[in-house]
């Protein structure tokens, strides 16, 4: 076995994981081991890929996917995980509007479920319902489960939801960790997670708090920078504050971008709609007040328009550790003079950093087939070497 | 092999079958042989995918669905089944209102058909329409096969047409011999096949037409019951009385829904538009007629409203044998409290029976792919013995 | 091995080609050779099917399917030749209307790809746009994978643009090629390639562009016909000529149909927009005017209307060559008294011609997973050799 690939083995030997039959719907429910083997396991398969080994653990089965807002990256990324594994993808499109409620969504987790593996789910428009619908289709798949309706229990991956975006925190985090080396080199680096002006609005708060409540584990110092206004939902930052402490680093929040941006080594500008704007527009879209979500909008622009200064420019990056702190953003950024008038970031920053931000995303298919495999192998150490040894071609 | 496994081969050799490359359309143009060989295919095949044994048949080939109508449950069942014999599925959506005729349907069959084995159609929307286009696909494809234009003859599966609902019916059977034992132990037993009310109209008449034009061969006591002006196609109501009589059981109809509950042993109550008003409808949907539809609907949703006490109870259900009858139902059920005011089924008679309805629909995606092999292959024992011999696991 | 597997495998290696990572855009960018190769590996892959010997090359991948313009006979041709290799299909939906430019071209072609082997494009409602887009898709591909960020530079499929229909034209090769025994004996025949009266109006140009482009390089008498004011891209009209000149054939263009007709050993006589016309028209799509884009239609439907007599009649089949020229479309035609009341050709002749028709069309999906295979294997006569070798049954 390569060097690389033993190491790997050894690392997700070396941690005991329960991700086995587990959904992973929050970074934060799953502990520093789990999340390292969720990084080996990744890292495993695009070995095996790179090196034209087949990762086919399924013979046949089915990966279910529900999008319920629109998406291509999460898609395409979804449906090369699952086809890397051996699974084909079925979508599940009931319609991007509508969100169903309790015996519906009972029944239909079941009806879906008969020969399923997996099911990805992405559902970020509803402030408090997203993350919430996952648990209930979670929880229909545990009953139907139990009452041997369904000979497996189906896993599911959080393609992202209200809260949190794992999949993107985690592919995130394994680019940090190409990039500096290591995990433990991440400790004591400062990471500036800001918002940023966009001309549009209503952007999912699910990736910074993603940010926060993954980038905080790791002994980093976080700081979190909005105008006034801005905030995300508050129990994700108390999180983020006592992780922090839990892990030796630090966070802070701030309404200065300038002051997050000052001597960090990774900055993350990306525009959100303000946790409260959020509340409200979750209340007018379920009441299908069409009237109100258009002055909302109006409301909500004028008041993006007074934070035009929130831009990650060349200047801003000055202020960053030597001036080369890394760019990151989950894309597509609204970049000034090229996909918009102005936006969140300098076309000359979002140039020099195109390559990496495209690595960067390159993770999210091999982060959502980890989280697969973990879910549906006990011992994903011993799946991944017996892949290694048969040495099956992917491309004959 | 294990025993059940050896049995289920054992009673498939039994049965001389000419399944091989035969369209399955309607159930009644089976044999009864053929009718079990369907399913204990189709339990020899669960038999395997909980065995976690590959039931791949195809290395490559694909399935192509057309559904022209919506369809969640049976589309999964079809991706499910194709999946499971190794087939990937491909949409044939030409939209939804649009009825082909002629010259389209014989040239789009023989485009679509070079290297596909599998054709599975659902048309239910146009009496007279659904099962007739079914066949008209079917022509072409003989004739590009005789003519040399396919180098293998797809077969085709009736996922639902205005005549009968076979994978729907053939997988409620599977579910009756399971509750029951066997086939032979449905001798005598009486199941009430009930129209109930509904608050929307315009449900097809397969499932009903589907349960009568097979149980009546099992040597069952059938009733059908309806309000007054609620009948089915009168072809197949004749039909089912001829099957009965030869197959030494009953059939009777009924404007009681008491009546047919009494001393039932399986009740499926369950709401459908009367022919006549399909018959109308078809004409109005060719012609187009907005307006017309709309005073049809108005029209009937008035009428069935005269109906809302064929309702399935606690008090209907207390009529059945020892009050204990098996409730059954297609699925998504118009429960009373629940998914609406008023409709079908009491929300405790619902609840009680949820775990075996939910079962008796996870049996036909194993039904369709049951109907898939014995079309493709002409010894589907020897083919299922190959499989449970060769041990390839599904999951490795 | 059969001699003519074996007769393939040789004439295979006997062209040196330089296909591999070359995407297929416009057949006459390649060399005759390599055209010879995309035939030869095209009847392999048949021969393969058609024995029930697998052809799966990939274990696991993507192809990735865009299709900006509708399409059912394309769509379903793709996904065979996909799953013919084992390749899963993915289809890439932005909204048909949308051009996209520069960075969202450059950044979704990054991220559509990261573990994906072929990318087929349609697109081919843009004059002067289509080829062009799938060069930058093409060229964004090329820096993703220079700049590490793939693993693997995707190959592109041109499945047909505002200049070129390659899969088409050379579908119609490899079925000239069966006709008429070989390719040696096309040389000195006469192909017809003439405009036809239909009802509709705005059909693309890449069909008879691609006849002309591909024909004259066959040492064919290449004649193409349409009514004054119905010209094609003027340079790809030049090229024919050059082509036709350099391969020992001729190439006219004459404003009568009976002309080209004249002892035509083949017509394929088709409708299309004129030059000027689809011009016209990409401008006002552009522009997004509605209003014109409807003026311009009742404008050219009327100027179709002087040319009604340009019907392919049984009258003017009687010009041919023994009155029995082969009569090619590349589906769906425009036949008078079945899809029209008047339009491409006459009822009795299609019919005569249907099964040839049928059989044309079948060619497409072996071209494509030969433009597949080509482009992902260095050296197809061994991947081929071995596939046969193997012997993997395709249905067990």
């Amino acid at each position: 076995m390569s060097n690389v690939f033993e190491n790997l083995i050894t690392k997700i030997k070396a941690n005991p994981s329960s991700l086995f039959q587990k959904d992973f719907l929050l970074t934060w429910e799953k502990t520093y081991g789990e999340l390292e083997t969720i990084l080996a396991v990744a890292e495993a398969l695009k070995y095996l890929r790179d090196n034209n080994i087949s990762a086919k653990v399924f013979d046949s089965g089915l990966a279910i996917s529900q999008f319920r807002d629109n998406s291509t990256r999460t898609r395409f990324s979804f449906a090369s995980a699952a086809n890397l594994l051996g699974l084909a993808v079925q979508d599940l499109d009931e319609g991007k509007s509508q969100i169903a409620h309790g015996e519906t969504v009972r029944e239909t987790s079941a009806m879906i479920s008969f020969l399923s593996d997996i099911i990805g789910i992405r559902d970020d428009m509803f402030l408090g319902a997203g993350n919430a619908y996952m648990r209930e289709v979670g929880a229909a798949l545990d009953e139907a489960y139990a009452d041997g309706v369904l000979p497996q229990r189906p896993g599911i991956v959080n393609l992202q939801c209200d809260i949190d975006h794992p999949t993107q925190s985690m592919a995130d985090l394994l680019h940090l960790k190409t990039v500096f080396g290591s995990l433990d080199n991440l400790k004591g680096k400062k990471i500036a997670m800001t918002w940023a002006y966009s001309p549009s609005y209503g952007k999912p708060l699910s990736v910074p708090q993603g940010i926060i409540g993954l980038m905080t584990r790791l002994g980093m110092q976080v700081d979190l920078a909005f105008p006034e206004g801005y905030g995300l939902i508050p129990e994700v930052v108390q999180l983020a504050g006592k992780q922090a402490s839990d892990s030796g680093g630090s966070f802070r929040v701030t309404n200065s971008m300038d002051d997050a941006f000052k001597d960090a080594d990774i900055v993350y500008p990306k525009s959100w709609a303000p946790f409260q704007v959020m509340e409200r527009r979750t209340t007018l879209l379920r009441a299908n007040d069409h009237d109100g979500l258009k002055s909302l909008e109006k409301e909500c622009l004028a008041n993006n328009a007074r934070f035009m200064d929130w831009e990650c420019t060349e200047d801003k990056m000055k202020l960053t550790k030597g001036g080369k702190a890394l760019y990151m953003h989950c894309l597509p950024a609204d970049i000034s003079t090229v996909s918009c008038k102005q936006g969140e970031v300098e076309a000359s920053v979002f140039e020099r950093y195109r390559v990496p931000l495209y690595k960067q995303a390159g993770f999210k298919p091999y982060i959502i087939a980890s989280m697969m495999l973990t879910n549906r192998f006990a011992d994903p150490a011993e799946t991944l070497k017996s892949l290694y040894e048969s040495k099956t071609s992917r491309v004959r």
